[in-house]
C-alpha cells in the first residue's frame, strides 16, 4: 500500500515512527497510508528551511516571482492530477476539485505582484537632509498547517505569499489527504524552487507542537476548527511567533422580503451543500426575515434540493461528493437528530445516503430543516455537512442580532434589491466578509480572507495585502549623511586651477 | 497632598482603595499622592468607554479628524503646563520634556490624516457586475499601558490613532509620574470628544490584568519592559485580544573607521545621556572598529562628558536630570559597579552625583565605560541610566555578530561615510529601527515605531500605517446585484409610450 | 473708492496700468475697483516665487505641512470675515460663502496630510544589492486661475495643495469678486508662510497670458468656462507646462420610478437655485423616467419653489442671492426667453425678479422649465442661473444616453433606492462624478475633482490624491554601492591582531 | 520580397498605398518592404479598437491579466524568433536584442498586477451614511507610436498597461524596424486576446496624423525624438486627447575622485557602446571631476575600448552591431568630425569602420572623445551613435551645473562611493532617473519610466504605477440611500404577530 511521505530540502522520504490510514471517502476504502513525522523529521525540515533562508532572502523579488509566474504555468499543466488525487482523498467531485485549485491559483498570480506589493514607504527631508524609508522583510523560517477541505487551495493561501515574500516554508497539511498537497509542492521544484524553501511534512499533534515550540520558525499560519485555532494561536504566541489562526464558522443569509427567490434559491443550493457544507464559508443558516418569503424559500429550496445528485467524487454528473470520514458522517447525522428532537422541522432528510454501488461511501445526502431556534445545539455548532437551516424572524434587525450574537463571525450574506438595507447591514454586521447576494463572500485573492469574533485569532488576515505584511518584519531606516567631504573635498583639492 | 485620580466619561474622580507615593526627582521630596484605581473602578472605565462606542464608530472620519486638528492646538497652548507636569513628577530638563511632546504631537497631526490612511480598497468587476471593497472598521474599546519614561508621548502614540480610527480608549498611564498625562487626557474634552471615548485610569497590577481580562477590551497596547511586555502579549492574546507589546532595548552603534568623528560625539552625547538614558531607544553602546577610532572616540567623548551639566528639571541649562527613583538610581549604580568588577574601564564615573542643592535628588552623572565585553551584566541588561559603554572589535562584521547576537533588537545605528557599509548593515542587522548616522533612529510619526527580537511582541507596530492597522478590523465585502428590476421595469411599464 | 491690488513677496501693491469696477450684486452698487496687473507686475510675482522656491522645496514636508495645521486655525477664525467679502463682491448668503469656505478648509485639511500622500515607492533590491525609489518632487513656480463663482474654495483646490509639495504660487483670482481671496492669501503669511511662496495678482488676459508664455512657470491650474478652459490648455501645454484646466457642465439627475421623491425635491432645490445656480456642479436637468414620476415631482417642486426666498446676501433667511452682474442677469434670462420660444412650459418663471429694498441688485428668481428636449439652446448650454430643466423619458437608457450625448460630462446623479440601477448608471455613464441619490457629487478633499469630455482638460485632477500627484514630478533613483570598500578596508586592516 | 503589413481586428494585411524599404543593417542589404498605412487604413484600425472596446471594459480585470499571463509565457516561448527578427531589421546583437526583450516581458510582468494596482480608493462615512470611492476606468481607444531603437521594449511599455487596465490599442511602430513588433502583437490573439483589442498598423505620417487627429482615440503614447515628440504633444492635446510624449536624451556621469574606476570603465563600455548608443538611457558624456580621474579613467576607457568586437546581429561575440542606416551613420560620423573640428581630442576613432564581410553595413567603431566643452555641436545634440565624450570640471557643483542646463534631463548618474555626494546628487538634480553607481538607470517595470525638461511632456511617465494612471479615467461615486425604506418596511409589515 502507497505511504505517502514528505518533502525535506527538494528530496522525498517517508521518515516515520507511525503511520495513518487515508480513505477513498467515496468508496470507504482504505487506500494509502501517511508518513506520522517524528519531531526529528520536523527538526530537519526546519533546518533545512532555515538553511535556504539567507539566500533566498537575498534574491531579487522579481526572481522569487518569477517562480510565481512558472508555478502557475504549472499548477494548470497538472490540473487533472491534482484534482484526481483531491477527489480520491478528499471526496470532491472534480469539478469542485477544480473550482478548489482555481482559487488556489489565483493566490499564485497575486503572489506574481509581489515587486508591487512588497513596496516600502520613502519620505525624503524628514528632517533636514534626513530621509526615512521602509522594507518589509522576510520574517525567516515561517510555517503552515492545513485542514483537510481544501488540500489544495488554504494550503496555496499561504505558502506562495510567504515564499515570495522570501521566507522558507514547512507546510503539515491535513494527514487525512495529504497527496495533493505534496504533488502541488513538488511543483515547485520543477518551478525553479531552490531545494530547502519549501518543505512539506505530514503528521500529527507531535509534528504541530513541534513547529508550535521550535525557536527557529518565526511565524505559524493555520485554519482548522476554532478549539485547535485558539490552541494554536496561544501556543504560539507565547513562544514569541507571530501567528494567524482561523477557526470555524456558522454563516448565516439574511433573506429580505425583497430578495430575487430565484437567485437565492440557486445560490443557496451551492453554498449550503457545495463540498458537502464541508467549507468554513459554507452558507449554513438562511434567515428569511417574515413568513412570506420564508415559505416561498422553503417550496423552492426543497424542490430544487430533492434534484440534487451526490456520489462518488469522479462522476462530473454529481453535485456533491461524501463527507470525508465514516465518523464525520455520524456526527453530520447526529447534529440532524439532534434538530428533530429539540423540535425542528426536517424538510429534506438526507440522513439515509447510500448511493448504488458506492453503499460504503460516506455520505450524507442533502438536508433542509426549517423552525430552527437558537438554543438547538445544530445551530450553536458547527455541522460541517450538507444541511442548510432555515430560521424565521419578523424584522431585520432580528435577523441582524442572530447573526451578531452567534461566537464565530466568518461569512454572511444579505438577500435584498435595495441599496440603504444591504449598507445598512454590511455596515453594522459583526461579521468579516460580507455578501450582498453572494452567498460565499470569499475574497478575492488580491484582498483578504479572515473573520471576525472567534472565527479568527489574530490582527492580520489570510492571503492578500494581510498575507504580505503578515510575512514581513517592517524596517526602518533613518539615514543622514554628516558631512559633504567628497563633494567640497573634491572642490578644495584643486582652488588654484579655476 | 494632591491626589491625582482618573478620567471616566469625562469626570474626574479619585476612587481608590490605596494610593502610592508620587515623587519630584530632583528634589527628591514625596510631592504628589495617586488614586490607585480597584477593578471596579476599572471596569466603570471600560462601561464608559463601551457606551460611548457606537456614536463614535458612525461619525464620519473629517469629525473625529477635527477633534484631533484641534487637540494639536490646545497641546501647544497648553505645552508649558505639560512640560513643568512632566519635569516635575519625572525630572527630565524642560528642554527635554519640550521635545517629547512635540514627538508626541506629531502623532496627532498624523492621526489628522485620518482620512487618507483609513481608505479601503475597492475592486470594480472583481466577476461579472460584481465589485468587492474592503473597510478598516474601529474595534471598539482599546486599552493603553504606558511607561514611566514617557509620560506624554507615549501616550500619544497610542490613543491619537486609535480614536481617529473609531475607537474608544481606557489608558492607564506609570503612576509614577501620571499627572501630565492626566492633563492632556483632559484637553480632548475641550477640544470637542464625546465624554467616555477616551478614560484615564491610575492603577497598579490590579488594574492592568483588569483590562487584560475583560472581554469588552479588544486591544491593548503596551511599552515598558520586555518581562512585562511578554506578560501582557501572552495575557492579552490568550483572552482573545489583538495585542502589540514594546520592551526592552539594548541599542549599539557602530563607529567605522571612516566615520566623522565630531558628529559621532556630538550625536552620541544626546544619544546616550539625553533624559539621563531612560529611553529605549537610548544609544548606550558604541562598538568601535579598531583601536585608532576606539582610541580618538573615547577622548573626545570623555573631555566632551566632563561638561555635561546636570541638575534640576527647572533649570534650561541642565543637559539632563535626576533618574526617575532613589530605587532606580541604586540600580544604575549597580550596574556601573558590576561592569568595574568584571574589568571594564571607568572612563568618567558618574556614580557619586549630588548636585549642589539637589543632594536628595535621584541623580546619576554621565558615565562612560570603556573594554566592555559580551559576558558582562552591564552588557547583557538594559541598564536604563545615563551609562555609555564601548566595545572594541576588528572588523564590521564583528560588531554586526555582537548586536544580531543580543536579545533586543529596537534601535541601532552606524557612522560611515560609505554608501556600500551603510546599505549592508540596514540591509542584514536583526534590528528594527536602523540609523545611517543617526543615533536615535525613532521613525516619524508617518513612519512606524518598532522593535525585532524581544523588543518587540506582535505583528503591527506602533502609530504610524501600522497604528492604523493594528487599531481596525478589516471587513470585506462583495456585492452583486442579481436583476435588473428596477431598470428594466421602468421599461417595461410604458412600452406603448414610446 | 478702494482699489484692491496684488500680494506679491508678502507685500500688498496696488500696481497697475488700468482698474476694472467691482460691483455689489446684491444692491448693483459699483463698490470698489480692482488693479489690473500688466505683464511687468505679473513678471514681478513670478520672480518672488521663482526666489522663493529653492528654500522651500528643501523644508521638510512636516513644517509645509504645519503652515497649513496653522491657516487652518486662522481660517476659521476669520471666517465672518471672508464670508462677509464673499458676499459683498459674489452675492450668496452667508450661510453658503460658509459652507464654500467650509469646502476650502477642507483642502487645507487633506493639504496637512502631504508627509503621507508624499510618501515614495521604495523597492530593495531590483537586482542583486541594487535599490529603486521615486520621490515626488515639487515642480517650481506653479499659476492657478481662478473663477468669480467660487473665489474662496476653487483657490483653495489650488494653492494649499501646490504650496505643500515643496511649489510656490502664483494666483490670478477672478477680477469680479477679488477680495476674500486676496484677503486669504494674506492669512498665509501669518501662518508663517516665507514671501513669495505664495502671490495674488488681480488681471485680465494680458496676465492670464503673461503666467501662460513664462517659462519660468511650470504648471497652471485653471477653472472657468469651457472655452477658456481649452485656451488656457492649449496654449499652455504649448509652451511646455502641465496643466489641468477644468471647464463648464451640464449637470443631469435621473429620477427613477422608485425614487424616494421627498429627498429628490428637498435635495433637488439646493442642487439647482443654490448660489443662484452658478456653480459647475449646479444639478441644472432633472431628467424623469415616466410621466408619473415626473408629474409628481413636477408638483412637489413648483410648490417648494415658490416657497424659496432670495435677496441680500446678508440676510441669513434667504435661500439665495443675485447673479454676478447684470450682463450675467440678462444672458440668464433670455436663456428662460430660448426655452419658452423653443416650446418648453415655464412652470416657475423667475425673470421679474426685483425684491424689495434692492430693485437694482442682479437677481434670477428660481425657475422651473418643464418638457425641455436636446435640441433647445437652454438645454445644449451651461445656464449658470437658478434654473432648472425638466426632460421627460421613458427608459433609463434612454436617460443615459441624453447624459452621455452632452458636451459636458462634469457631474450627474441618480434617484433610486435600487442597488442594481444605481450600479449599473455608476458603472456606465460618461462623467466623472457620479451621485447616488447625492445630487451635489462633490468628492471630498481626500478625493480627487475633474470631470470627462469637455468639462476637463488634463490627465489629472483638482485637489485630493491627483492634486499632489500634478504639482510634483517623479524622480527615480537606482542605487548600487560597487564595492565594500570602508567594510573590507576596516577588516584588512587589522588582519594580525585577530 | 517580403511585405510587411498590418494586424487589424485580429486579421494581417498588407493594405497600403506605398510601400518603404526596410534594410539589414549589418550587411547593408534592402531586405524587405513595408507596406504604409493609408488614413482609411488606420481608421479601419481605429474602429475596430473602438468595437472591442465595450466588451474588453466589462471583461473583469483578473481575466484581462490572464492574458498577460499567457503572453508572458508566449513571449518566452518565441524569444529567438523575436530576436532574431530585431537583429535582422535593427541591427543590434543578439543578447542585446535577449536583454530588450527580457526588459519589455518584465512589463508585461507587471501587467499582470493589475488587480493590484487599478485598485481605488473606498472611503466610508465621507458624511452620514455616505460613502464615497473611486474607480480607474479605461479611456477606450488608445495609440501607441513607437521608435526603431527598441522595436520589441517600447511598444512593450504601452500595449500591456493600456490593455490589462480595459483599454483597446492601435499601435503603430517604426517603419524602419516593424517586424518583431508585428510578430509580438500577433502572439497576443494566442494568448487570447478577442480580436480588435490590439492593432498594428505600419506607416508614416499620415498613420500618425490620423491617429493624432482622429476623435476616437483618447490617448496616444510616443516615444521618439524631442521634435516630433513636441509635435505630438501639442497636436494631441490640442484636438482633447491626453498624451505622454518622450523625446531625447544627453545622459550625464559624474565621475568623482573617489569613484571605483573599475566599476566606472567596466559600467560605461555597456553604458555608452551597447546597441551602438541608440537609447535614449545611452551615457554619452562623462564629466570627470578632477584632472587625475580624468587621466585615470580616459586611460582605462581607451585601452577597454580597443577591444570591444562589433559586426553582424548574428555573431555573439560582438559586443555591439550597425546603426540602423546609412544616413544615420553619416550624422554620426559627422558629429565626430565637428567634434574634432571644434578643438575635442579623438583619443579613440571609430569613423572608418568596415568589419571584414560587412564592409557595406552601416558601422561606427566606439569612439572616445576627449576635452569636449558645452558650446560644442556634438555636446549640444544628441548623436545616437556608439561615441562617449569626456569633460573635465574642478567640482562637482560643476558638474551639476553643465546637466542642469542641457536641455534634456533624461537619465543621468554618480559615480562616488560617499554617502553625501550621492544623496546631494539624486536630490538636487534636474534629471528625471538617477543612477547611483548605475549608468543606465532605467527604472523597473514596476516604478516608472521618464525624464525631465525637454525629454519628457506630458504630466504622467511610461509603465509602472504612472502608466496605470495614464491608461485610466479616474470616477468618483458619492452614494447615499436615503430611506429605510426595505428595512423598516420589512418590520412595518408584520407587527401584530411579534
Amino acid at each position: 500500500m502507497d505511504l505517502i511521505g514528505h518533502l525535506i530540502n527538494g528530496q522525498l522520504n517517508t521518515d516515520h515512527t507511525r503511520t495513518q490510514p487515508v480513505y477513498n471517502p467515496s468508496t470507504g476504502e482504505h487506500s494509502k497510508n501517511v508518513a506520522i513525522a517524528s519531531k526529528t523529521t520536523v527538526e530537519h525540515a526546519i533546518a533545512a528551511a532555515e538553511a535556504a533562508f539567507p539566500e533566498w532572502r537575498d534574491t531579487p523579488v522579481i526572481k522569487r516571482a518569477r517562480v510565481m509566474f512558472k508555478f502557475k504555468e504549472l499548477l494548470e499543466q497538472n490540473a487533472d492530477q491534482i484534482c484526481a488525487l483531491i477527489g480520491q482523498e478528499h471526496g470532491k467531485i472534480v469539478h469542485d476539485a477544480a473550482g478548489e485549485l482555481q482559487r488556489g491559483i489565483e493566490n499564485v498570480e497575486y503572489a506574481c505582484s509581489a515587486p508591487e506589493f512588497l513596496k516600502g514607504e520613502f519620505s525624503k527631508n524628514v528632517g533636514p537632509s534626513i530621509d526615512s524609508w521602509s522594507e518589509f522583510q522576510p520574517l525567516g523560517v515561517v510555517a503552515g498547517i492545513t485542514p483537510f477541505n481544501f488540500p489544495a487551495m488554504v494550503p496555496l493561501w499561504m505558502f506562495p505569499m510567504a515564499i515570495v515574500c522570501g521566507n522558507t516554508f514547512v507546510l503539515k497539511p491535513s494527514e487525512k489527504d495529504p497527496s495533493s498537497t505534496l504533488f502541488i509542492a513538488q511543483l515547485l521544484k520543477e518551478a525553479g524552487l531552490p531545494d530547502g524553501v519549501m518543505n512539506v511534512v505530514n503528521g500529527d499533534k507531535e509534528a504541530v507542537d513541534t513547529l508550535l515550540y521550535d525557536k527557529r520558525v518565526q511565524a505559524v499560519s493555520f485554519v482548522g476548527s476554532t478549539a485547535i485555532a485558539e490552541y494554536i494561536y496561544q501556543t504560539a504566541t507565547s513562544t514569541g511567533k507571530r501567528c494567524q489562526a482561523l477557526g470555524g464558522a456558522k454563516n448565516h443569509a439574511i433573506v429580505m422580503p425583497d430578495a430575487d427567490i430565484d437567485n437565492v434559491v440557486s445560490s443557496l443550493l451551492g453554498a449550503a451543500f457545495g463540498s458537502s457544507g464541508e467549507r468554513c464559508m459554507a452558507l449554513s443558516v438562511a434567515i428569511a426575515v417574515g413568513d412570506e418569503i420564508a415559505d416561498l424559500m422553503i417550496s423552492k429550496l426543497s424542490d430544487a434540493i430533492r434534484k440534487l445528485q451526490y456520489g462518488a467524487f469522479s462522476d462530473k454528473t454529481n453535485d456533491f461528493g461524501p463527507v470525508i470520514t465514516a465518523q464525520h458522517k455520524a456526527k453530520v447525522v447526529g447534529y440532524i437528530d439532534s434538530a428533530e428532537q429539540q423540535g425542528a422541522t426536517i424538510v429534506v432528510d438526507g440522513r439515509n445516503a447510500a448511493p448504488q454501488g458506492y453503499e460504503n461511501g460516506f455520505y450524507v445526502g442533502a438536508t433542509l430543516i426549517d423552525q430552527v431556534t437558537p438554543d438547538m445545539i445544530s445551530y450553536k455548532e458547527e455541522i460541517f455537512g450538507p444541511v442548510l437551516q432555515v430560521m424565521r424572524v419578523k424584522t431585520m434587525q432580528q435577523a441582524m442580532d442572530l447573526i451578531d450574537n452567534h461566537e464565530y463571525g466568518n461569512g454572511t450574506c444579505i438577500y435584498t434589491r435595495d441599496g440603504e438595507a444591504a449598507r445598512y447591514f454590511s455596515d453594522h454586521i459583526k461579521v468579516g466578509m460580507v455578501g450582498i447576494n453572494v452567498p460565499l463572500p470569499v475574497p478575492v485573492a488580491y484582498h483578504s480572507f479572515g473573520g471576525w469574533k472567534r472565527s479568527l485569532f489574530g490582527d492580520l488576515y489570510a492571503y492578500g495585502p494581510d498575507g504580505a505584511r503578515f510575512y514581513t518584519r517592517r524596517k526602518t531606516i533613518t539615514q543622514r549623511w554628516p558631512t559633504a567631504n567628497v563633494r567640497e573635498g573634491a572642490q578644495f583639492s584643486m582652488p588654484t586651477l579655476n
